[in-house]
């Protein structure tokens, strides 16, 4: 029996996650909700040209509301990849119903934060602004290599496509974790390159480089899908990234 | 007050170690003992051209017996860079003084694995193949990204200067302990790299690089130190560098 | 007035070059001819979700012949990124036109190049079994720095996504343009590295390294339209990638 | 029968570029001439512990006169490693006796490139403010990319220990040749790196990396023979890096 998750957003990442989802053999799409009407009761699989024997049907926020789509559609995890508002309008609802719930949205404000607090009573709640593993890891080796030589010269590089905007925000939260400053985060903008974040560690006699290089944005897919892996076993609370990769450390 | 270190070993690796603690505030070289009797009763600090008070004579193996030299210029730690022989001369008389012990000695056959076992009830041993921090560092993360995600394709490159011959006894160490394959490892030979080792985690989606970069020898004596650093509060008993890491996991 | 192009060949590659072709401002897309009869009629804009007033129709070998196509969808110029057999079927008609022709076929047998050579003495005629720009300019490079430091060590890594069999062909190639023993390429296959190429010149006291990245298929029609600008003004001729590189070379 | 090369200047770049005359079998080092009378008569050999039948003297511009020093002490070729004022006392009388020279000195004022200019009507000259073969190289090959590519975006990272003050006089060269702006350039500062200069080619859909990574100060000196072998059979003029690198494009 395959773990029934809904999808909330589909943008760009919603239907790369979407996709990864669709062709998960434990996790299955049993449908997407979205704001806007486009693609309304269209169905995922045939949409992304994809063989699949899921409902995966997209929903619109016009149409259907929160408490109809799950009494009468209902699942297990609700993966949230659309914008900050959307836990007002299926938080409470969805948490009362004991389901799980997964964000990977950018930025909450104060009033979020508390909002998923309060879930985080009633049901297991999860929340990273970066979802996928790799950079997870990086930042949490990157701690731990800090916590082994707390006096180490680390810089950080980040390149991305020309057209990106301002610094990159995984570097930001990497450089607020190692307490660096922002003048130690050095971008490159040129080209299509997708995303590249390398950590330098510098000591007298040798250097330490931890590289993470983005190819697609189905590497947020499979961020998800480890997120909601290890997070079904684990009791109600509001958990992130780093308390799902602790235990891993065992040695 | 200054810890009081002897090494043992005055190759190439031995006077880069040697330089290091020369300089290092927190240990202090009182001597060097060798086999040969090339440099005897040289001053260090004066043969490196260091200027320094610490004594760092050079003492030979053919003139003084091990229980002479450490009944009249004890030490806090014994720093072993020579071959594995060494260990049967010193060891005993050394655990028997409570004298801590590092080895930093590539490879031990059966007997030595043995008899660091019995030195170990006595006094506080260390053993290591390679001693820097930033190789066991990497070895270390690797394997925890190993954990996390256990299907994870890898591959090792691992670079050096166009003489050196074979595999890098550190990159088979790697592979060893992630159970790769020997054919996994990538061997690159030109010019006059130093050592560069790369681990490449590869991802449906996104790429993960860990990479270390020997820049000089005298990484060899920063770990000592950090090992001996880190050794002083420990009861009898045999480590590892492992033992070491773990601790500073804390999160 | 844009260059009225053909494209031969609707794979993956295909496609993306026809992507790039139909965003192209100084090159149209007039048609596109394949074997098969798969989206036969369909206009490739309408087909790729791009906004373009090119016609860009995909016919079918099976419904139409070269002659017709030629004499009623005039084209100055015809890329072929199908397979090694289609040379035969629109070589001597186009050529006969003056249609100028640029192939990015894989491997051509003996009579093909001979078939090439001929059609050269009608019209230009341009043949590279990888037609990016960024590899032909690494192999460029590559030999001229080999011309320079002649005894300098070189080694190939390429790395490339888990079920890419054997060596790369790109990697045979550069290593056969800088006489290289086939062992001096070290083959990594991990995840889903779409590809990446270094060339590593090791000098005793420095180390060079020129690095391509693929980020996507689309960088063989920005290759093709490269070599289409290039080749317009050459009179008929065969020519290869450095043939167009080298009247860049003015320092 | 070897060439005869003198050597200004026995810092430690000096030093460097001694050890790697006297090891070099095209060419001898005759003598070094030095400010300070520090090792004055002491033979270069000797200091440096290398086995050598090369004279190797040390001489100090205290105690012997340019005219004394040539005349008694002939020599084909001077390399000069010291300082810009230099040229003013060893050119003239150099160029008078037909002696080539080299000059690695960082930066020149005005009125020593003017003086160049005049001794270059009377010997064959040359100037580097880098000497390496491989950044020179480096430069060399970009300027060739950017004719080819003249909208690539390019951006540069140079890396180097955190001591080095500023941003690094090489990258600054390479922003300068390639015109791009100082803001391209990212520096690094991280505990003992040697030099990195990384040259990154951002295209659309594939990135092309040009990187230099620096092993030891010995690399000037091989670029200074290398220099010089193809300086020997040059008329009298004054020549750059590229001069000497152009021939080499034989394609």
């Amino acid at each position: 029996m395959k773990i029934k998750t809904g999808l909330i957003g589909f943008g760009r990442t919603g239907k790369a996650v979407a996709s990864v989802v669709l062709q998960n053999k434990e996790f299955s799409l049993e449908w997407v909700y979205r704001k806007t009407t486009v693609l309304e009761h269209r169905s995922v699989p045939e949409f992304l040209g994809l063989q699949s024997d899921e409902p995966g049907l997209i929903f619109s926020a016009e149409h259907i509301s929160i408490p109809d789509l799950l009494d009468h559609h209902p699942v297990d995890v609700l993966i949230d990849f659309s914008s900050a508002e959307s836990i007002h309008i299926y938080g409470r609802y969805a948490a009362g119903k004991n389901i799980k719930i997964i964000s990977a949205i950018s930025h909450y404000a104060e009033a979020e934060l508390t909002l998923l607090n309060e879930l985080a009573e009633l049901t297991t709640v999860f929340w990273s602004p970066n979802i996928t593993l790799g950079v997870n890891y990086l930042l949490f080796s990157a701690k731990f290599l800090q916590h082994i030589a707390p006096g180490v010269d680390i810089e950080i590089i980040e390149e991305h496509f020309k057209q990106k905007e301002g610094v990159s925000g995984t570097a930001i939260k990497i450089a607020h974790a190692l307490d660096l400053d922002i003048s130690q985060i050095n971008s490159v903008r040129a080209g299509g390159i997708v995303g590249k974040h390398e950590l330098i560690f510098g000591f007298p006699f040798q250097t330490v480089r931890l590289i993470h290089e983005s190819i697609s944005r189905e590497a947020f897919g499979n961020g998800a899908i480890f997120v909601a892996r290890n997070l079904l076993p684990l009791p109600s609370g509001l958990y992130n990234f780093e308390d799902l990769l602790r235990p891993y450390f065992k040695f």
